[in-house]
């Protein structure tokens, strides 16, 4: 919903609204400044103490204050102090409406991840590289694979190739085809018991077109309280095509490798900021 | 082209390569690690004197470190002895695949800035809260417009409209239709004395649908010398079409504010990071 100039309705009250509907899963906001610092406070701490709660507050710098004077009339707030707020309420700020979407889709989609070791599948050497130095940008710890799964992954494939993590699935892909390539490479490490969450990269060419939908609903069922994103790249047509299946699978696709390791931080980092609100509540009550 | 494990041809003769070749306007690397140090330095200083040369080198963390050993067994470097390194050759280091596109497309479609004042046109205020704060991110300056300009523009709205930077064009929009609010706005910031770079903000929806290919191909005939970006945000289907019709008129779009802004900050920065290495070589020479 679109508050307008806020002469009315305020973000408190909008928060309030959102906290309470049933059909919300995750509150996104974008604000500029506050009016009420006292009301604000209490409606965000109690949306963030059900829901995640991910805030988009421009008016960051001096440049922008003076911008955002002109257009909501809102009083700046420093944005030091603005950090120190939604730390201590348990929201999510973040820094665009990109992230903010990002995370809105990661947070609907998926489910929460137990802890922060990741699972990395990348279909090129590349994407393994980036996907490890995001992972440790975004808190999150390259898992080291049992031996069941690296036992499992290498039954398929040439003896001379050791499998860890980051997994590099190119030579899966061409020992055992695209379909399985999925199922044994992302099935195995999402299985994994050392595996938090995982992210999967996946360029495609058009000789690569196959069905993606079936082994990654597939995935998704057998393990469904374990956190997974997609980068896809490559051709419009098929990247469009396949973000629209996957996402129906319940997948979030991000064009970009730091995107979707960026969306699995905040699904591993949130229930740590959860819980610390609620045993915070819970000495309060004591 | 993908030099594969670089078995034989290296990172260092590939740059050779493109900072020769006459259709290559800008230089994209992606990068793990350097063999041979002082060839790599040289190849590249050579390069980025010439061209634009943007620098995506990952194996930024121990993680990636490790996960790179295993892909291309380039040998680490500190991260920060690789940031030095960019600085000093005036090549320009960007942190993912996103950027590294994203500052291509720019640098290939438009001119450089000669300065750092940044004009910002958008169809909504929120648009300019952000773009003035990713301004100052980045190293722009949000110009201060001319009497000339805001006479211009405002004798187009009612008399209770100041016209300021950045300018919120709504009223403008509602005043004079959608193109003639392009050519004003974006037209009359763009022409301004005190600006040399601008971000236009456009949202759409259906209902806004209109010719933009005409009065944007208009804005940088008479403009061809001051960088443009354009964030176009609505249906999938018009931002399609828009960005298509828009590169086609030599107007990079991207999906954020933010990632316009960033354009806009490097075509900016660049000129210096130039025109100081050019400097450094003429002493050298004296």
């Amino acid at each position: 919903m679109g508050l307008g100039n806020k002469s009315d309705v305020d973000d408190s009250e909008a928060l309030e609204y959102l906290a309470h509907d049933k059909d919300t899963q995750v509150i996104a906001i974008y604000m500029e400044g506050i009016k009420d610092g006292r009301k604000f406070l209490e409606a965000a701490q109690k949306a963030a103490k059900d829901k995640p709660l991910l805030i988009l507050k421009s008016g960051r710098t001096e440049a922008g204050i003076q911008a955002s004077m002109s257009h909501t009339g809102s009083l700046a707030v420093k944005d030091e102090t603005f950090n120190a707020v939604c730390k201590k309420i348990g929201a999510i700020r973040v820094k665009d409406f990109e992230e903010l979407m990002d995370l809105t889709k990661a947070f609907a989609l998926q489910p929460l991840a137990k802890g922060n070791r990741i699972g990395i599948a990348s279909m090129t050497g590349a994407g393994c590289v980036m996907a490890a130095d995001y992972s440790a940008e975004y808190g999150l710890e390259v898992a080291e694979l049992s031996d069941e799964t690296v036992k499992y992954i290498e039954s398929y494939l040439p003896s001379w190739i050791k499998v860890k993590n980051p997994f590099d699935s190119e030579m899966l892909f061409e020992s055992v085809g695209p379909e399985d390539c999925l199922k044994i490479s992302i099935g195995g490490i999402l299985g994994d018991k050392n595996v938090d969450c995982a992210v999967c990269v996946l360029p495609l060419t058009p000789m690569f077109t196959y069905d993606i939908e079936t082994p990654i609903n597939e995935i998704r069922k057998k393990h469904p309280d374990k956190p997974l994103t997609i980068n896809v790249i490559g051709s419009k047509d098929v990247v469009d095509l396949w973000t629209k299946q996957l996402e129906n699978a319940g997948v979030p696709v991000y064009p970009s490798i730091q995107r979707c390791v960026r969306a699995l931080g905040a699904l591993s980092k949130y229930p740590k900021i959860s819980s610390a609100l609620a045993s915070d509540s819970n000495s309060a009550q004591s």
